[in-house]
């Protein structure tokens, strides 16, 4: 399924979908049509069917689609039909509501291992989890084969930290440093720039 | 300055150069080439001269940019001459670290009001902010003029949320809720999508 090219804005449609289903099922709901799906998530009708029509016709006509086939289905496309292992480096404000968040855990992303420098965070439980020194990085994400790093560092040590995971044979990193770092082409890298939302969000205000 | 049609690519960057420069001029640096701001931020040299000449020639030729002059003048595209008034909506682990989040103060970004319905965080301090309730959101964002809002509450209530903020007179929302959220086409909204952003991650690196 993967080798199809699916943009990337359809992606995140499928995700937020998905995410909507999620409630649906637990609501007790079986059938849905593409109107509902798009009052669900407020995204148009047409382009629901639009999206859902890329993966084949999952739905029958004038019954609307059987969620759980959906659900499954898209969870399949998003490589989302088994968990990942996450690391989370950087255990500030941001990297405490990110080792929380549900979004993730829901999703089946799960923080397996925290690392950071601050002597009074790390042999803390934070759901479980040791919070271990930052020394000890390369090593156990290596051995624990973790698929994701989340960087939650100050923007100085982000490149350091980024190198590390690439050595511990990460796959994928998520970087909320507002700094560019440089990875291997090999390596999936996607930035969430808090502040450069805000200034963008700004600059079109103004 | 505001009518030129820059590119969003171009207003990221600019804003990640400008966060550089805010580092530097506290190293007490005085000019700088192009080439030391690519190396800095980790893009290319040629990007930036051509960011940069988008506004107009900063630089003196052998002698690279008055940092301090450069700095003034992004700040004056990006519309960040001046502090804005920010408004915060839920305070579960991500409102809390958004709250004291850094990189929104030294912007000029300043919450300067944060509302809940919790009754243990009503009527208690946050970085010297009262947190208040959400039945007097409209009244208390209209007062102070807030300028933008900040939603990280759960879904099933950002609808809402934004809604009141919209009535609370807002120009821009900055939204933390996974979920769609309908606002009039005069206010500016960004979705961050943590969650989203992991899948596409992951997608990405399936």
């Amino acid at each position: 399924m993967k080798k199809l090219k699916i943009p990337e804005a359809t992606i995140i449609r499928l995700s937020v979908y998905s995410r909507y289903f999620t409630e649906l099922v637990r609501k007790g709901i079986i059938t849905l049509s593409s109107n509902d799906i798009a009052k669900g998530v407020g995204v148009n009708p047409a382009q629901v069917r639009k999206d859902l029509a890329f993966f084949g016709d999952f739905g029958t006509k004038g019954v609307g689609y059987n969620l759980q086939d959906l659900q499954q289905n898209i969870l399949k496309i998003l490589s989302l039909d088994a968990d990942w292992d996450v690391a989370l480096v950087g255990l500030g404000n941001l990297g405490l509501a990110l080792s929380s968040y549900k979004g993730f855990r829901e999703r089946g992303f799960i923080i397996k291992n925290i690392f950071d420098n601050d002597l009074s965070k790390i042999g803390t439980l934070i759901n479980d989890v040791e919070v271990l020194p930052v020394s000890r990085l390369i090593e156990v994400v290596k051995q624990n084969k973790v698929q994701i790093g989340i960087i939650s560092v100050p923007s100085d040590f982000a490149q350091e930290i980024a190198d590390m995971l690439v050595q511990g044979g990460i796959q994928a990193i998520l970087n909320f440093a507002p700094v560019v770092i440089n990875v291997p082409p090999e390596i999936k890298l996607r930035n969430v720039d808090l502040a450069g939302n805000m200034e963008l969000l700004a600059y079109n205000a103004s």
